[in-house]
């Protein structure tokens, strides 16, 4: 199930990542489970980890290795997270490194491995090693479209974005692909992305980059409040395009590619709200009038959350009173009630501490019905805002993740 | 559906109260929905309440009448929440508390008003001050049975306890009855409990021990982490009981009534849990070796709540990962994993940073099949220990709250 349109959009090639997906029998024979991102020399890369104190053992060495060396191989496998493994994890996650070193002549750290699927389950690493050699001669500009597929896990479709601007007469293309559907929260969590442009920019302004434009997006994103042990973000940049390094947050092309970026990264983000497990409804909680970020957040999340306003939601019922208790719930510090607007999309239906004189309920329904929905709340104390996405909670929610050892 | 043992017990009276519940036709016809509680001149009455900031009108009135004046009524409808009324809201809930004020001859300030139910509807005020004068006429020692019933809502059962001890040769009573099911968490929520005894205790040792009873069981369950704007409740007092005052935290007499009250709350707590919405499994979360409270109970709540967790046992899936996941993200400061055990029941599943090499996945099916199940976690790192009570998430949770307006 899966809830309005994303489709796998053409992708464009970027001009020095080449890549494939190929089959390593992890969790079943002849599923592409086996990504593999061959980077050109030069390129910078950044990433945003999960904050889990369980990280796994892909996480650590994705950290090390960005710290130590230039980055030129990327290698995710689905159907096992390698969390939860202990020193043994750590063991495997270096061996695939290692072995895609041996077979290219790079260090093994400027590779970085990635893990998604089952925890707590020994890597079944001697099949991955097995499918580099096949992964490596494969590896093309044109293997978008099978590593969308091959990062998946309980994810009903590919996630993907692909977009080009021009700048002075020369074409720059961003692409991104992702994977989540469950455990997705702030903080990331289940949660793989990839965004890649040919653009040059430099590695401290490439993380700074990386680091704003997962808090816009992905650490926006709700499904089930649960935080994963392997969450990353990983963003590209190849310089293979013929215009000058971008190394300073300010300037046209500096705009242009911060507009583009934070659009895929917001694309992606959606995205995976949008293939939520179960999901049925795709809602936006909008926070405005609060003192501060965190207000706006702990409020957001709250609503966003909340196991009842889910389910009213998948039944398509206007349960205010619901929505208002769980703003009420929220801590924010002496909030006065009585100065909350809510609104579901535009219909205005709580003010004055009670529902709205002018609502009515045939007006929330006509609003619920839809699978697109806003719940908007004014706090009614400031100016700050803040948005989050999430879904409502579905039979089918329950029956997946009872069923699915994830 | 409900889960586990708690019938509902054969009901002592206690001296000094008298209660009933009468048909009012709230929500319909032949209900018990309005229940009356008369105390005895000189009880002392205590209560803890939401701290929603949409808290509903009874909860302002009640707030404002216990500082101001002896209670000798209690009124509870179920039905409606009177929550999110507004100005009429209030005025609703003093008439009320006005109608029994004239026919008795106390003053307005010596009611405790109550409503539960749903949110944002006006109160059928006139329905319940017409159910006044048979609610006065019939009140007895022998209504708890009739009252237990009569604050129900979403509740499968009525939640009752009733003991008694003996000191110097007299009997003292404590009864309790408690109604919850759904929107239960920390600070309490749709959750409505009287608790009564026949003892006498001073107010402000009585405040106290509302306070910290409520603290060590309705604070401490949650069903879907939802808090209401209702939440009540009140410690009674009436002092018929033979023997001198309890004024002070210290002493035979006070070990032994603190003993039982904390009794009392504990079981209507865990009760509530074991009725919560669509719940097939009673869980304790039991963290201990933590540095502070404020951590034990942030990992003790991130596993309570975390759907993945709660659909897992639903389907008795010992599925320890996502318990890992959950200890990972709740945000204790500098967690080390390593030191980090967890126990399901007694079987130890989790040590060194993974699954404990004693561990067995039919030892932990083993565990998950049980109704009654206990996810003990280890921090190792302090001396703190909390526990929380929680339920499974199962098909009937989306069911009961899809499908009903509460």
């Amino acid at each position: 199930m899966a809830v309005g349109e994303y489709p796998f959009p053409s992708m464009h090639p970027v001009a020095g990542v080449k890549l494939t997906a190929v089959c390593a029998g992890i969790k079943r024979q002849n599923r592409r489970d086996v990504v593999l991102f061959e980077l050109a020399e030069g390129s910078t890369v950044a990433g945003v980890f999960t904050k889990n104190a369980f990280c796994a053992a892909p996480v650590t060495l994705c950290k090390a290795h960005l710290a130590a060396a230039p980055i030129r191989y990327l290698v995710i496998n689905s159907g096992n997270a390698n969390a939860c493994t202990g020193e043994q994890g750590l063991r495997d996650a270096k061996a695939t490194c290692e072995a895609i070193a041996q077979q290219t002549g790079v260090k093994p750290e400027q590779v970085l491995p990635f893990s998604t699927g089952v925890i707590g389950e020994p890597l079944p690493v001697a099949k991955i090693i097995a499918a580099i050699p096949e992964a490596l001669a494969n590896a093309t500009e044109q293997g978008w479209t099978d590593a969308g597929a091959g990062i998946m896990t309980t994810d009903t479709r590919p996630k993907g974005f692909s977009q080009q601007i021009e700048y002075q007469g020369k074409t720059i293309t961003v692409n991104g692909i992702a994977k989540g559907a469950g455990m997705i929260k702030p903080n990331m969590a289940t949660m793989l992305g990839y965004i890649a442009t040919d653009a040059k920019i430099a590695q401290s302004l490439l993380q700074q980059l990386a680091r704003e434009a997962a808090d816009k997006s992905f650490n926006r994103i709700t499904i089930d409040g649960d935080t994963s042990t392997n969450d990353s973000c990983i963003l590209i940049a190849t310089g293979q395009v013929d215009l000058p390094e971008v190394n300073k947050p300010e300037g046209e092309l500096y705009e242009k590619l911060k507009d583009i970026i934070f659009a895929a990264y917001i694309h992606l983000a959606k995205s995976i709200v949008s293939d939520g497990e179960g999901a049925t409804k795709f809602v936006t909680v909008a926070v405005n009038g609060g003192a501060n970020r965190d207000e706006c957040l702990d409020v957001a999340y709250a609503v966003a959350h909340s196991p009842l306003i889910k389910t009213a939601l998948f039944a398509s019922d206007p349960n205010w009173g619901r929505i208002v208790a769980a703003i009420g719930y929220a801590g924010v510090p002496d909030l006065d009630a009585t100065k909350v607007r809510v609104h579901l999309n535009d219909v205005l239906i709580v003010e004055n501490g009670g529902r709205a004189t002018s609502y009515t309920e045939e007006q929330g329904q006509a609003v619920m019905k839809g699978e697109d929905i806003a719940i908007r709340i004014d706090l009614g104390r400031g100016n700050v805002a803040e948005t989050v996405w999430t879904t409502d909670l579905s039979y089918e929610y329950v029956r997946i993740n009872a069923d699915y050892r994830s």
